[in-house]
């Protein structure tokens, strides 16, 4: 600590993403990153960008964007906001809807980012315990609150809550915001989206790093009622007038627009998956259901750090959480083919 | 507003860039983009970004830029900070750096998103009044203050503080941060990085947008004490992992490793300023000394908002402040020699 910071830097707790090692020749299944490219279509506008013009500062409200998520969602421009990476846009949102006084309610097991950005923001939280099958229970969160947020399906566990359920969140708050983080629903789940019109207090996340195989450019939004897309939009433009680069606005568009090859991989993701969890099974594996691109799955007889530890010895690398209550789950995130033949030969070696 | 607001958002003014127009004809001289596209460099190794990698977050810590930086100014990459365009760097410095409760100084004319960031954070400030020729007097910061902020050269008047001034303000505030925001340095001043090894107290920040001529991909830096730095990457580990994507930390690194083309553009630009000040002193007009690539500038005979108006009629575009003290001054960003002389002749029009 420093006699210049200002007081609260000293307590921060920071956030710590998975690792992002600068090894190439590693099966690197620990940060949910797609086994598959981004849309040709995507790196072929992000290519027309490559000009002069990059001297020019971008459109600040990254319209062109805003225009290709509200199209495929069938919602407003308006309705629309977008931010570097849906951590940024989350940020934003924490600080724009949540500073109540109230506590925030989140899962118990659920992003670790949420306490860091109410650490930030000086936002005072409760975690929600999940029930024992690591399930979302809507009745416990019949308490007062200053706001809910969660992801779904949830994170690291990749269960799904139901949209009726969502609904029975958004009914009985309707003094709070209801944030719904999707970074995974393309891959399993039907996006709250569709419930924006009807409801004023929901506000949905997405990123482009999961399902659009973009997490190298850094692109998320939120869909919700204008009231709360100006709430972001006040933030954003006393922060940063220019999140989003010009080639971030013109890839992440073209993304969004390739709607056959979204499809075409997710439903790859998806199968593989299907195959990932019948190994695991195999191998005497419990695992989640999981609507992600990643399963949460523990071994009765094994050690999850044990475990961890013994595949980075063959060059795998998944994700171990030190927590209470999963610190015997590993988070795998999908790979390719012969990433996951690799999980599958290495975790044999043993179990 | 909204009840779901967090209630300072009500009270928040945001910043209001420049417009960016999206008609390609004007002759854009109003938000100080530099008339030269990147370097080659830059543009080649952005290009080898745009490939399946995408699919890949970047490095968090943005690791091969700030080496970049570091061999540029001869100090540590542990004392520097790098983000999201110079205003996330700015707004990060303000959240980690000056929430003291006392306040903030900066000049009455200034970078006009400082008072915004201090709305953001509720950080308390005083305006101190630039003095008749609108410089900075160190004097007048003699004040008890939680920190001090300025541009260096100051927008939008293009003066510059000799780093002489900076030492002594650095000197009087042992206790507090001097941030020197040098987004136009390159354009005739030396930069106070040199001074960061002997004063703990003193924080700087740079842009990609101006001299080097990355507007569009939206990088800036800080250099500092690496107490500073911690604070800064402290608060962006609670914000925001990943700020920088793939293409920006490629595209900034090798545009900071092209030192000839910088050097040379530089030249360009400064030489091309020195002619447009002499074009307009000729046609009556009085220009404040630049150190910047712009100029701020006044017609003792024509009313500013009337030739800005004018300007615009004739396709020029340039900026005009409603603001106390110099509501009768253009700022004129340096173009391109065609550019400039399309500027010089609407003028001529007018005057």
């Amino acid at each position: 600590m420093s006699k210049f910071w200002s007081p609260f830097v000293n307590n921060l707790v920071p956030y710590v993403p998975g690792e992002q090692p600068k090894l190439s020749k590693l099966v690197k299944l620990n940060t949910n990153e797609n086994p598959y490219g981004p849309s040709p279509k995507a790196l072929a506008a992000m290519q027309a960008q490559l000009s002069d013009d990059l001297r020019l500062y971008p459109d600040p409200n990254g319209e062109r964007l805003k225009q290709a998520v509200a199209d495929y969602y069938k919602v407003q421009p308006a309705q629309v906001f977008v931010g570097n990476g849906s951590d940024e846009v989350l940020a934003h949102a924490f600080h724009a809807l949540f500073q109540h006084g109230r506590p925030l309610l989140f899962p118990d097991i659920s992003y670790s980012f949420y306490p860091v950005y109410c650490g930030l923001y000086d936002i005072p939280f409760e975690a929600v315990a999940l029930d024992e099958q690591y399930r979302i229970r809507v009745a416990d969160y019949a308490r007062p609150n200053g706001g809910i947020v969660f992801p779904n399906p949830n994170a690291p566990t990749g269960c799904l809550l139901a949209t009726e359920a969502i609904e029975q969140l958004l009914q009985a708050n309707p003094d709070s915001v209801v944030l719904v983080d999707e970074a995974y629903i393309d891959f399993g789940g039907v996006s709250a989206i569709a419930l924006v019109e009807r409801y004023p207090n929901l506000l949905v996340t997405q990123t482009l790093s999961k399902s659009r195989s973009l997490a190298g450019l850094r692109v998320g939004f939120a869909v919700g009622h204008v009231d709360l897309i100006e709430a972001l939009e006040r933030i954003k433009n006393s922060f940063n007038s220019y999140p989003l680069d010009r080639i971030a606005i013109a890839g992440a568009a073209a993304a969004f627009e390739d709607v056959a090859y979204f499809r075409q991989t997710c439903q790859q993701v998806i199968a593989s998956r299907e195959a990932v969890v019948a190994g695991l099974e195999r191998l005497g594996f419990e695992v989640l259901p999981s609507a992600a691109n990643f399963v949460f799955a523990r071994h009765p007889q094994h050690d999850a750090a044990q475990l961890a530890a013994g595949l980075r010895e063959q060059s795998v690398i998944v994700r171990h959480f030190k927590q209470a209550r999963i610190a015997q789950f590993l988070r795998i995130s999908i790979g390719s083919e012969v990433q996951n033949q690799a999980l599958l030969n290495a975790l044999e070696q043993l179990v």
